[in-house]
C-alpha cells in the first residue's frame, strides 16, 4: 500500500469534517532568533524580555507572524498539497500570546465546499485553530483554497459557502491578559508616534527594502515545516511557466511587517488579519519594499492605554514604495504589488 | 614554531592510539531550530516536547543526525584534515538520547592502519565515541578514511584491518530509557502506518525534493563545527576538477532522512547506521530526492510496543526517485545516486 | 507628519548630547547557535557550558563579537543612517560577560563634532555603552563617522575632537569575575600553545578560508538588527559604483576571528578592540582568509594564570594569507586587504 501522503482532493472534503493536523511543534528561543535573522524585525515587545516585563507580560512573546506560519504550516499536507491556488484568508484572530517552550498544534474544520463550473476544481473553506499545550487557542482563522478534483466525473457536492466577515470586529480583538502599556517607553520602542498620532487615510512609505535570496525563503519555509513543493524544488520549478521556485506568501507578509517598523514601530502586536491577497508571485532576487495606509482607528472597550489601528500594508517588488502603487483605474493591481494585507494592530495611547 | 594545526598524516596514526578531540559543544534549542530550518524535518518526537512526553520521555530529544554531525565534526581536525577520501562508516549506534543543554565531546581510538600498495596513502580505521557531560555514551561508530603519507619513503606499518559487522546486531540496539509508545498518536505523528504495515523488500518513493543552496550547506556544516576545507572555500574549489565547493556528505544524509518522513513518518528514531556510501559528490544547485527499501524487520526483545526496521535510503540528485535508481547490471552506481545509506530505525507496533 | 526615521544629519549632533537607542534585545542560545552556523567559531569557552564551568564561570558566555554586533546595531538608526563612511573605532572594552537570557540596550554620548572643509559633511564622535538588564556595562567603545549635513549653508559648530588612546591600556582590561584558568584543558581547547609560546612580532597564517554568500551576511546583519540599507537592498546597490550589496564590516571581523582559531585557539576572550579599519569593501563571492601578528605581550596584574596578547588580525579577500599581505612601500593597503584589526585577547599562561 502506498505509504506516502497523496494529499486531499476536492472529493475528499465534506462540510463538517474535522482534520487533526500532524507534527505538533514546540516553538523556542531558537525560532525567535531565526525569525530575527530572517526578517530583521525590531518590534521591542518581541525583541526584549525586559521590555515585555515593563508591559506586565512575563517575558517576550514570540512574533505573531511566526505563530501564524507555524500554525498554518501544519495545514498544508492535509489542505493544500493539491491546491491550485490559495484564494484568501479571513477572520484571523491572534488570541493567547505564545511563549518560548509552548507546543503548537492545529486542527481544521471544513466549513464550505463549492465545485467550480469547469468540473475540474472546487473551492474548499476551512476554519483552522492553533492551540498550545494547555489546549488554549492561540490563533483562529478561515482560509479558502482551490483544489483539484481527483476525478472530473465525480458529482458535485451541495455547494456551501460560508459568510465571512470583511474584517474582524473590533469587539472580538484579544488583548493579551495582563498587558498594560501605562509604562510604555517610546524611546526604547523606537518611535514617538502613538495611536493618537495616526489618522484614517494616512499613508506611510516604509522607506527600507530587502532583497530575497533562495536560501533565506527556503530556511524560513522549512522552519515553519511548510512542505508545499513549489518553494523548494528547482528541478520541478523549471518545468513551470515561472521557471523558478515561488516564495512562500507568508515570507512576504513577514518581510512587509518587519519593514513597517520604520513608520509603525509602536504597532506592538497584530491582533487580527482581516484579509490578504498575494497579488503576484515573488521570487528570489526580488527587492521587497512596503507602504501602509491607516484604514480605521478604534478605541478598545475599557482601555485608555491601548487603541487599535486597521491597516493596509502593501508589499512591492522591484518598485518604489514612495509612489504608493496599488491598483489602476480598472481596479487591476499594479504588477509591482505582491501583497495587499488588511490587518489590525494594537498601539499604545497617550491615555 | 608553527601554531596552526597541520592535521595528521598516515605515519602519525598507530593502532591503539587515543585521540581526544577539541571543542566540546553544548547543543541547544537553537541548534534544534536551525536543524529544522535546514532540513524541514517533521518527525514528531524531535519536534514537540508534548509528543515526547506522551512517549514518557522528559522532553523532545535532539534529532539523532544532529548529534551525529556534531560528534563527527569534532574528529575532522585530527582524523580527516589530510584525508583523500572518506571510505565508510560501520557499527554506528545511537545510545543515550541527547537533550538541549547537554555538552558533547568526542574521543577516537585508532583500531586499524593499512598502507596502500602505491606507497603514497594508507587507510586508517578509527572507533569514535561521543559522550555527554555525564560521560555517558551518546554515539559510537567506526569510520575509515584514506590519508596521505607525509613522506612516501617512510616504511609501511604492520597492517591491521579490523573486522567490522555488516550491520549493527539487533540485540545491541538501544531504546531510550523510559520510552514507551503505548500511547502513540499516529494522527499527530503524520502517518497511520506502523511497524506491522511494512514488508521486507517494500520500496517507497518519498516524492518530495529539495534544491541545495551554497548558504544552506555552509551554515549546516559550520553549525557542526566541521572544518573540512572543501565545503567552504570557493577560491580553492575553482582549482579542483569539480570547480565547486563539495556539500558535506552528512548534509545529504539529513536531507534524505527529512524527505523520508513522507512514507516513514513513524520511524521515530534512528537506532543504528550500518553503513553508508557517498557514491557521488553533491553541489549547490542539485535537487535532492530520495527513496527507501525495507531490508529487514525485527522484533525487539521484551517489547511489544516497538519494532525495528533496517532500511536502505538512497538519495538522488536531479533525477527521479520514482524510478528507484541504484546500480546498473555490473553493480556500478547510477550517476544520479549520491547516497546509499543502510540504517536501522525504531517504529511503534500495534502490539 | 512623517512617521519614518530620517536619521540624524551632521547639524543634529552636539557635544554632550545623549542618545538612547531603540530596541532592547534579549540575546539567547538561539543567537549563539546562529553565530556558530554563520562563522563556524570553535573557541571552547563560548562553545561549551562544561568547559566554561571548568574555568569557574556559570556557563558559556556569548561570543564577544556577537555582543559587539548587537550593541553596535542599535546605534545605526541614530548615528550612521546618513553616514558617508565609518571612519574608525577606538577604546573598545569588553566589560561584563553576557549570558543567554541577558537583555542588551545601548546609549551613546556625542563627544566630538568637526565639520569638514568641504562644508558638506562632518565627523561625529560618539562614545557608546552597551548595558545588560541589571544596568551593568557589557561593552564600551568610541566610534567616529562621517555624516552628511542636511543643509550645506548651516554654520559649522565649534570643532571638538576627543583625544583617543591608540590602544586600550592593559590595566583597564577586564577579566570576567570569577574566571580562573588554573584547570585549563588545552586538549579540549584545541591547541597546546599558551601565552608563553607567542612572541612579539610573530606572524601566523590562519590557513583556512571561507566564501561569503549573500544570504549569510544578510542573515547575520539582520540578527544584529543592524538596518544599514547598503547591506540588504540590491535594487539600490545596482545604482552605486559597486553594483552590489556591501557586506557589514562586522561580518568580516567575525569571520576573521573564527578563522584565527587555527593558530590562536587559546585566545579565549577578546578583552579590547584598540582600533580597526575596513580598508576595502567586501561582497558576496569573496573568499576571506586571515593572518595575525603579535603586537604586544603583557602580564595582567595579580594573575599568573592569564596573560594578554595585543594582536593585529588582517583579513584578505581572494588572496593568499600565507603571503601576509598588508601595505606597500608607500603605506597604502594592499587591494586584497579588507580588514586591519588591532585588538587584545586573554590567553591562559603556564603560570
Amino acid at each position: 500500500m502506498n505509504k506516502t501522503n497523496p494529499g486531499h482532493y476536492f472529493e475528499d472534503f465534506a462540510v463538517g469534517q474535522e482534520l487533526m493536523h500532524a507534527t505538533p511543534r514546540t516553538v523556542t528561543e531558537g525560532d525567535a532568533s531565526l525569525y530575527t535573522a530572517l526578517y530583521g524585525t525590531r518590534f521591542a515587545l518581541h525583541s526584549s524580555d525586559s521590555f515585555a516585563q515593563s508591559l506586565d507580560l512575563p517575558r517576550a512573546p514570540l512574533d505573531d507572524l511566526l505563530v501564524f506560519h507555524v500554525v498554518f504550516g501544519k495545514t498544508v499536507p492535509d489542505v493544500s498539497l493539491n491546491a491550485v491556488a490559495n484564494l484568501g484568508y479571513a477572520e484571523c484572530r491572534f488570541v493567547n500570546p505564545v511563549y518560548p517552550g509552548d507546543t503548537l498544534a492545529t486542527t481544521s474544520h471544513v466549513i464550505g465546499v463549492k465545485e467550480n463550473s469547469n468540473g475540474k476544481t472546487g473551492v474548499v473553506y476551512v476554519h483552522s485553530i492553533g492551540r498550545n499545550q494547555r489546549d488554549e487557542t492561540v490563533l483562529d482563522y478561515t482560509r479558502w483554497v482551490m483544489v483539484n478534483k481527483r476525478d472530473t466525473a465525480s458529482p458535485a457536492p451541495e455547494a456551501v459557502v460560508p459568510e465571512l466577515a470583511s474584517s474582524v470586529p473590533m469587539e472580538s480583538l484579544e488583548v493579551p491578559s495582563g498587558l498594560s502599556t501605562s509604562a510604555f517607553d517610546a524611546t526604547l520602542s523606537g518611535s514617538p508616534f502613538l495611536w493618537e498620532d495616526y489618522g484614517v487615510g494616512e499613508r506611510i512609505d516604509h522607506v527600507d527594502a530587502m532583497t530575497i535570496e533562495e536560501a533565506e525563503h527556503q530556511l524560513a519555509t522549512r522552519l515553519y515545516q511548510n512542505t508545499a513543493k513549489v518553494h523548494f524544488n528547482q528541478a520541478l520549478a523549471e518545468k513551470t511557466r515561472f521557471g523558478k521556485r515561488i516564495v512562500y506568501g507568508g515570507h512576504i507578509i513577514s518581510l512587509a511587517r518587519a519593514l513597517s517598523f520604520n513608520g509603525l514601530a509602536n504597532a506592538i502586536k497584530i491582533a487580527a488579519i482581516n484579509g490578504g491577497r498575494h497579488t503576484n508571485p515573488s521570487f528570489a532576487g526580488h527587492t521587497i519594499s512596503a507602504w501602509s495606509e491607516v484604514l480605521e482607528k478604534t478605541e478598545l472597550e475599557g482601555r485608555s492605554d491601548l487603541g487599535a489601528l486597521r491597516l493596509r500594508t502593501v508589499a512591492i517588488k522591484d518598485g518604489s514604495s514612495a509612489d504608493f502603487p496599488l491598483k489602476d483605474a480598472e481596479g487591476k493591481y499594479d504588477p509591482s504589488v505582491v501583497l495587499d494585507l488588511d490587518y489590525t494592530v494594537l498601539m499604545p495611547r497617550r491615555g
